[in-house]
């Protein structure tokens, strides 16, 4: 058992709070019960389990790292001290994991009939992003484009927010250029949103397979994207703002999606 | 000028931080260009503006603050040094203001044919609670009822992302019992969510006046809530997850019946 906090592992777990590390390494770790439970019944590539015997008494989760271990995943123990030094949470439950990022190309991506990906420019918010993914599932969609200057998926903030959609939902990172060619390549009906769109989006026929590009926070999406898209919608906005928070445009045009699929004409 | 941490007023913005201190007074503090500016131009009950004018080169926030003075509200100037000891950003733009808290009997709220209430019950996240009522601005809902245990609408957090709906949608805190007789009594639909309704969301015909009940982010609705509201619906969720985050489920379900009232067929 690991009683240091200058034990290597755990100097190294604690570099993964930073953003430059988990690039570097191409991990990232993740704490908590849930999370970690979620992690493996979504098959996520783990490379350690880390766990505090003091601290973690769930027969469930002993038993899930039992299983871990026989299947040759490292799984180490760490007194509570050393789990506390290392964790970010007030409580915390004595799990945690060290997991692979999963990253695709476009090629990778199967495009079914009815297939309907996102693409985020310059998404700064890893709540909003693991927001997304987390409405990204419940719409069972095909995969998330990360374009531009965003956030990680591997953000704590963003696995916490995604619940459990960071280890089912497929990912690629293209260039712009190189998702305008996927999507006419592959005949994608690409969708932008503007204030200024001559449409409503439930007015607007919306067919599949599809991409939804959804832009910056502050900014949304770039003269050049909104001038490319083969469709451009706007949400309708009858207060004082001006605009929805992202993560809520974006679950109320894959809901509406997911409503014209259905056929519904209430 | 105030050029003093100690001084009376500055001790008192910093206690308005907590919960205590803002329930107490009955007013809260807000921070930041865009934000007093929007509390001005919705007419929000301000009681103290403070700026430094080292900091503050905005020409429309300093006519702004003449005219406030003009119109009889205290303005305060204060050093660069104080403002940035009071406040909670990295890079403080020298303008805050104190605003009365403004609340609403039941009684108050008019009952139009097409109005359209929300019933938050035991909301935690002041994020959610933010983005909720930048969502109720957009469909322009009626007003916003937090029963329970919630946090507040003065929290900083939910200021932030109410983007300006802090100062513009009504607001009421009554009991759950006051709630449902108010709503039978105005012959409110009530509208209820489960993962267990019979019908899906966008094939249920939604009313108005309306209320919609939304639940706790952990827990959902309670029992009895469900058992009493007009019309159950769910959600389809087609993933791995059984919900979806609740400012997105409450933006869902804002649109639908923004959508229902316009007749949209797509």
């Amino acid at each position: 058992m690991i009683t240091s906090t200058s034990n290597p592992l755990v100097k190294r777990i604690r570099k993964l709070r930073q953003k430059k590390y988990r690039q570097e390494e191409g991990v990232f770790f993740v704490e908590g019960l849930r999370v970690v439970l979620t992690a493996v019944e979504s098959r996520a590539p783990l490379e350690t389990i880390l766990y505090a015997p003091e601290l973690l008494t769930s027969e469930i989760a002993l038993a899930a790292i039992a299983a871990q271990e026989q299947a040759g995943v490292a799984c180490v123990a760490v007194s509570a001290a050393v789990f506390a030094a290392l964790s970010e949470r007030e409580n915390p439950t004595g799990l945690g994991a060290i997991i692979h990022r999963q990253q695709r190309s476009l090629a990778q991506l199967p495009i079914l009939p009815n297939a309907l990906f996102v693409a985020l420019q310059d998404i700064s918010d890893p709540g909003n992003l693991g927001t997304i993914m987390r409405t990204m599932d419940a719409v069972a969609a095909s995969a998330l484009l990360l374009v531009g200057q965003t956030t990680e998926v591997e953000h704590p903030t963003a696995v916490k927010a995604s619940m459990g959609a960071t280890f089912t939902l497929p990912l690629a990172h293209p260039t712009a250029a190189e998702m305008w060619a996927w999507a006419k390549t592959n005949q994608l009906t690409t969708v932008a949103t503007s204030a200024h769109a001559p449409h409503v989006h439930w007015h607007t026929p919306l067919p599949r397979p599809a991409l939804l590009l959804m832009g910056n926070e502050q900014h949304g999406l770039p003269a050049d994207w909104l001038a490319q898209a083969d469709v451009t919608v706007k949400i309708p906005m009858l207060g004082h703002a001006t605009s929805l928070n992202l993560a809520v445009a974006t679950a109320v045009l894959l809901y509406e999606f997911q409503r014209q699929q259905t056929g519904a004409t209430t």
